[in-house]
């Protein structure tokens, strides 16, 4: 029961060789979802291992090219790669026109469905993605053009009943089943067990929030509230604030702070400005207001555990 | 006086992290030519040390993904770098409307100024590029869409005048000046010295041709008559023939028979299918009939030298 984030591209605008444009995998159990696909993303996931016919559907935050200029050859290669499963694509408009104009320049014909989900990137808490393990809702970014953040809660596991009630008592399938459905059963003996006592929880569901480009802003930190890991963009340094808000960017303090009025369990910083050779100052002013604060980066690994801690690895 | 071609791709279609999707530099003298721009091309140009900024002219060959959608990220990135000077991208229709169509849905505002030279790519030997060192024309080549191969020819260098008369005879700069031009001069002893005795070429002008995508044809052979360095597509090998009439490709054996009926002085190989693991076999048949055909790869530069002999080295 995985829920883990790989970071594919830890950079902003410009690329290098070890910092691509953005894109992160989210695992939750055996379903992969691509969350932006900046250019180069087909050949990171290949790089880091995940099958892109994995990918049940890709969530986009906005029309720049640093987080979606990767769509186009990816929708290509599943295509070559024998696709036919339908595949869903989260995007704030006029994704869906841009893209019918562009496979009509380049001749694509996909072989497989695309079930294009057009957001209304000003609307909050907007379900746009739901099946039995997740529900995926809208995030309101301020950027320079619509963009819009995303909110994965995995849904928490259906109740369980204590292995020793089981077996103590002798339960039968009928039994079983109606406690988990939280009915109180009369055992064999006469007897009341009720589903409060025989019932619990494996764990609750975990979440993960997606909150990339923006400006700080305190009403993001409400809609995120209680989120285990949250992944903010921290383009700048504070000491470039005017210019982080001039392009519709945060700086790493300001993530830091957006972390700790959400009350988020943890936060990964990323999307860094070119013009940083060494990204240690920006993990340092993060850390001085929010101290669990990671630096992302490109084949970084991050597990939320069932009991909500971290575990951070790279591939 | 550099002529050099550095390959920075070499798949086709679907790429690995090995072979990037089709790009190859150009560089004439101090001139850089980027030919065809896949996915990814921005990041091959950083990793081989190629400055984007000093790319004179972009030429592509058509509109199909792999050989084109770097472009709007490399475009961007020339404007993050900096670019004033304007850029030439040369294209086969409707290029323009697409990429205007393209900046219209991305809010892309270039600072430098593109000079966009759409190409009938039906029509042979028309010059699409030219200035003091090198000319540029295309080669139709017959793919599933309209497709423009390149040619390009270095300028042979102006007359020198023999360093032994220039001493021996005591030549001034204007009677030097007079046999560059071709005319005989009289001497300070009242002798006659022609231009046709006293003047010689430092070399003649070297030639690439790249001719991709394509199915093999005769006539591409006789366009490219006498080239240098033939950089010609080898999709498959020659038991796939059939697949790659279907799909508008060649054989690594038909690349070869084209560069023997060319009297090509080199060829390369490239734009390879992922179907093949190992690429000798591709290799061994174009060599069958081209003994001294080339197996590109990412990373290989290829240097015709003054005496159009070729030199080949690995970043």
């Amino acid at each position: 029961m995985t829920f883990q984030v790989t970071i594919l591209g830890c950079s902003s605008a410009r690329p290098t060789l070890s910092m691509h444009h953005t894109a992160h995998v989210l695992r939750v159990h055996e379903q992969f979802f691509l969350i932006d696909c900046g250019e180069g993303t087909q050949l990171q996931l290949l790089r880091y291992g995940i099958n892109p016919l994995k990918i049940n559907a890709v969530f986009l935050s906005h029309l720049h090219g640093d987080h979606v200029y990767g769509i186009f050859g990816l929708l290509s290669t599943m295509a070559m790669m024998g696709r036919q499963r339908g595949l869903t694509i989260v995007a704030p408009r006029p994704f869906e026109e841009m893209l019918r104009s562009h496979f009509g320049y380049f001749a694509v014909e996909l072989p497989y469905a695309l079930d294009i989900r057009e957001v209304d990137a000003r609307r909050a808490g907007e379900v746009v993605w739901e099946n039995r393990v997740l529900t995926v809702s809208t995030v309101p970014l301020r950027h320079r053009v619509p963009c819009c953040g995303y909110l994965f809660r995995e849904r928490t596991p259906d109740w369980n009943v204590h292995r020793h009630m089981v077996e103590g008592y002798g339960l039968d399938p009928g039994r079983i089943a109606a406690l988990k459905r939280g009915e109180d059963v009369v055992l064999a003996d006469g007897g009341l067990l009720t589903a409060a006592e025989a019932t619990y929880r494996p764990y609750e569901g975990r979440s993960y929030a997606f909150c990339s480009d923006t400006t700080a802003s305190g009403r993001v930190a409400t809609l995120v509230r209680g989120v285990d890991l949250l992944y903010h963009e921290a383009t700048y340094l504070h000491a470039d604030k005017a210019l982080a808000a001039r392009t519709g960017h945060s700086t790493a303090l300001q993530a830091a702070r957006v972390a700790k009025k959400a009350e988020a369990g943890h936060l990964v910083l990323g999307h860094y400005s070119a013009r940083y050779k060494e990204l240690s100052g920006l993990a340092a002013e993060a850390q001085s207001e929010f101290p669990e604060a990671v630096l992302g980066e490109d084949g970084l690994v991050l597990t939320v555990e069932k009991d909500h801690s971290l575990k951070i690895a790279r591939i």
